[in-house]
Order: structure tokens, then sequence, then C-alpha cells
């Protein structure tokens, strides 16, 4: 891991923040890593942890000297923090987050960031179901996505420096229009996200079946739904807020498709059901052949075996 | 393996009955298994593969002196095959099948069944994104529900023989009753395909993102959704139109529900949302304690490296 940063700040020691810092030591990250957490019980785990080498009480502290600083607060805290952390920001450093939406973030913290700090917003695409500072672990990001959304004013330095840190913890870092950015997540993540939530909830409300009995066999589809619907709530709540233009749009379109097919099973249009079946197989091969998952029959739970864990 | 059986005829040869045999080898099954298939390319690539001792052009000579027929058609051509093996089928013969949906296979098969037959619908929950008779391998059941739906009149000997061998592939059997399984699969099973392959087609028809976008990035929630709406479409056209009463009222609080949820995010009501998603995560929660699935933060993929192939 070759880096230009000596010190790094992580405002936030929940999953994200606590797989970064993994991921670092992992990588051979030989700067200090510092972080601050809102709760004091998050920041006792950390230290009992040991991923940071000091814990603040407050962001303002844990900024100071930093070269690069990590947000990794739920969305609908960013603006707060970063008003906290603005006057205390090192000349030069660089400050990113890791918000799932980045319009509304970069509202919340650009105005507060100093003119001779460069601000660059990211987004890994990782997570598990779990949250908190004792589920991170070091290959969260290895082989994943990190969306980092420059403007036309940001400098191009930095943004090589930062690339190459997130490189260093296994990601794949790409550039897009933060906009852009927004409505892509809104397709890919955040209206599945709500959808499965959606489906969770049905279940949970059918009177004739048994919650128990949704829960015992629930070995196909719906498990998947419910692992997805397990997320963080603060964050995908935050999510929902903030990316709301896109996301009703997207689900507009899939409400329109989803009574297209439901009048299809009503009418018994067989050849319908099975012409849109086969044209999202091959979709499902599309993302196969771009590598973003195995082909193995179980899922990749056999090919997982071979690599190394998290991947 | 201790089962009753010494011959074993599959009708279809798909990925549930190929996996069936090779499941029934490993348990160290000492029977005949003959087999039939409609395409005459299937049937050569079973008999290359070896899974069957014998493989017949028709249906009529493959049931001919089994002692356990196992109907793994899809659901609407139960029909067809039911009135042709019928009156071929041995007297004190077994008969079940492998249909996701129990009423109307027990409406389209059990007419054809003779007196002296035993029919005994079931349902494997358990299956792959892939079909075919190069599918299957021989832990497909371990540890998944294979329920059977007996009526009044089910001999108890012949239901305690069929458990016995379903048990010897690996799987755990429960039973209920047929009326009652078609809606709980519609909720924990069809309708989350069906919601699944309707956000993969919205994604297909966004013309602002780019299907290489959707592909790339499908890292999160989508790419479960892929995973789902990748199942076989001839079988999954028949569970629509053959369940279609259970699976409409479930897509009716289904959408009731997300229309809910889609207000709360137009109105920006996030103790509404965030009070939502903190429920699932509690239901989610009682499906790893239910043991469907594993708690481990990379979903299971670690985990399963220290298990067999297909766990």
């Amino acid at each position: 891991m070759t880096v230009t940063y000596n010190r790094v700040a992580l405002i936030g020691l929940g999953l994200i923040a606590s797989s970064m810092a993994h991921a670092m030591r992992a990588g051979g990250f030989s700067g200090e890593i510092v972080g601050h957490a809102k709760s004091a019980e998050t920041r006792d785990i950390a230290f009992e942890i040991g991923f940071c080498d000091q814990v603040f009480a407050t962001a303002a502290e844990a900024v100071q000297g930093a070269d690069l600083v990590v947000l990794a607060v739920p969305v609908g805290a960013m603006s707060s923090v970063a008003a906290e952390i603005g006057p205390h920001l090192k000349s030069g450093a660089t400050v990113t987050d890791v918000g799932s939406v980045k319009q509304a973030v970069i509202a919340a913290v650009a105005p507060h960031i100093p003119a001779d700090v460069n601000f660059i917003p990211g987004h890994p695409m990782a997570g598990t179901e779990y949250s908190g500072p004792r589920a991170g672990f070091a290959t969260l990001y290895r082989n994943r996505w990190w969306l980092l959304t420059p403007n036309a004013e940001t400098d191009l330095a930095a943004l090589a420096s930062l690339r190459s840190f997130l490189e260093g913890l296994g990601a794949k870092v790409d550039t897009m229009d933060a906009a852009h950015h927004d409505l892509v997540l809104a397709v890919v993540s955040h209206t599945p996200h709500l959808i499965a939530y959606t489906m969770v909830g049905v279940a949970d409300h059918l009177a004739q079946v048994s919650n128990s009995e949704v829960i015992q066999y629930s070995a196909t589809g719906f498990r998947d739904f419910t692992r997805i619907a397990a997320s963080d709530p603060t964050m995908w709540r935050d999510v929902f807020l903030t990316n709301r233009e896109a996301v009703l749009d997207v689900l507009g379109r899939f409400t329109e498709e989803l009574f297209a097919l439901q009048r299809a099973i009503r009418m018994g249009d067989g050849p319908l059901l099975h012409e849109y079946f086969t044209r999202t197989r091959e979709i499902r091969r599309g993302i196969i052949e771009a590598g973003q998952d195995t082909s193995a029959p179980d899922f990749g739970r056999v090919a997982a075996a071979q690599k190394p864990a998290g991947e």
C-alpha cells in the first residue's frame, strides 16, 4: 500500500470504517489511524478491538492533523459532522464520505469544507447485514466497486491519491457524475432494498400463515429478501429520504411493470410470462459474464471455499 | 439408505430428477433407477452421465414395474404425463411429484391414478438457477425441506416409506394441507420470484442507465434479484398460472404495503421508515435462529468452506 497519507481520521466507527481500518492494516498501511464515534460505547469497543491508534470524544479533535478524513456516518448526520469539523481540517487535506447517496451528501457537506481542503465524495458498494464496530473485516472491499463523484473543480492529484488508497483496500475504483450515481443506485440497490423490506413486511402481516412457517420454509426466494431487508435501518431510512426523486421514479416504473405481469397472471397469459422470464434470465447471464458473481450451481458457496474469506 | 423401493422411475430428467439420482447413489441406494425425458437430447445426456441405469423413450415404458414413480416435469405437463402412465403403473406402487404448486397438480394427476396406487404429492424446496440433466448434484436436498401433502385417504405405510426415502436424500420432510402449502409458498417463494423478475425487467428498460452499468454495479441488492430471476422460465410460468389465486392475493397485499412505504418516502416520514426497517430486521434474525441461514457477515460464503459442496 503506497499512499501519501500519514494520518487517516475515521468519523463514525461502524461496519464501513472498521473494515477500512482492518483493510489498511492488512494492506500494510504504516500511518496513524484515528477515529471518532458519537456513542461512547462504540468508541470503547473500537479502542478495545484496537483498529484505531487513537479514539477521540469529538470529531473536531479527531480530524486535526489528518491528511485524509473519511465521513462514515449515516447520510442524515453528514451535515452536522461537516459543520463541526470544517474549521479544524488541515490545509491540503482530503475529505471523502461513504454515503450511499451522493447529491444530498454533497449539498450537506460541501458548504462546510474550506477552500484549501479537497472534498471528493465516495461510495463503497460493499456491506453486509451487520453493523457496528465489531462487524468489520479486512476483505469487505476486495473486488468491490468504490465509486467517486468528483466534479470539474476536483484536484486531480488529490483524486489520484484517494484512488490509490482505495485500491490499496482491495476496491475497484470508478468515477461518475453525482446525479447519475444516484439514479444508477436507485435501480441496482435502493429500490430492490425497499421491495425486499416490503415483501418481508407482507409475510409478517399474513394472518393465515404463521411467522414460524414463514421462517421455517424461507429456503428459497424469500431468504434472499430477508437478507437484504436486515440491513441497517438508519442508513436505509436516510437513503430513501435523500434519494427520494430517483427512488420514486424507479418505483413508479416498477409498479407499472408489476401490474402488467399481475394482469398476465390473472388473464392466464402464459406466453407473456415465459417471454419475460426468459429475458430476465439473459440479464442474469450478463451479470455473470461481467464477473460480478459466480455461475456455480450452488450460488457460489462452494467456489468461495477456494478463495480467502470475504470474497 | 434403507428403503422398500427396488426400482425408482424418474419422469423428467432435469435438475430435480438428476439431483435425486445422484443423491440416491451417494446415499447407497442399491435398487434400479430408470428414467424418461420427452427430449431425445436430454435422454442422451442422462445416459451419457449415467445417473439412470436405463432411459426409456416413453413415460409408459419407464414406469412399468417401478415401486416409486417421481413426476419431475413442469407443472403444466403433469396432466398429460399422468394420463399416459396411469394404465401402466404397478399395483401397490407410490407416485409422487415435485411440483412447486400442489392443488393444481393434484387436480391434474389424481384422476389418472388407479385405486391400487398411492399418489402422495410432494415439493422439494430446493433448486438453483440452473436447469437440465447436467445441473444436478448429490447434495441439493441436504437439510432442505421436502413438503408432502397427503390427504385423509393416504396410506400411512406408503407415506412412511416415501418419507424415509426422501430423508435418505438428505431432506427434512414435513406434511401439510395442499391449500395451505400453496398459500405459504405464494408468500415465501412465488411472489418474491415475481417481484425479482419485475425489478430485473425495470432495470433493463431504464434508458438513462445502460445495461452495462446495471450489470457492472449490481454488487448489492440487485444481484440477489437477478439470481432469483434467472430460474427456469417454464417452471415459473406454470407456477404463476396454477397458483394464481394465492399469488394474486399476496400481490395485492404487497402493493398496498409498497404504496404505504412509497408515500412515507414522498412525505419524508423518517420515523415510519425506520420503524418498518427495524421490524423486518427482527424477522431476519428469526430466520437465522430457525437455522435456515447462516449469520456469517459475508452471507455464508466462508462458512460453506468448512462444509461439503452444495450445502
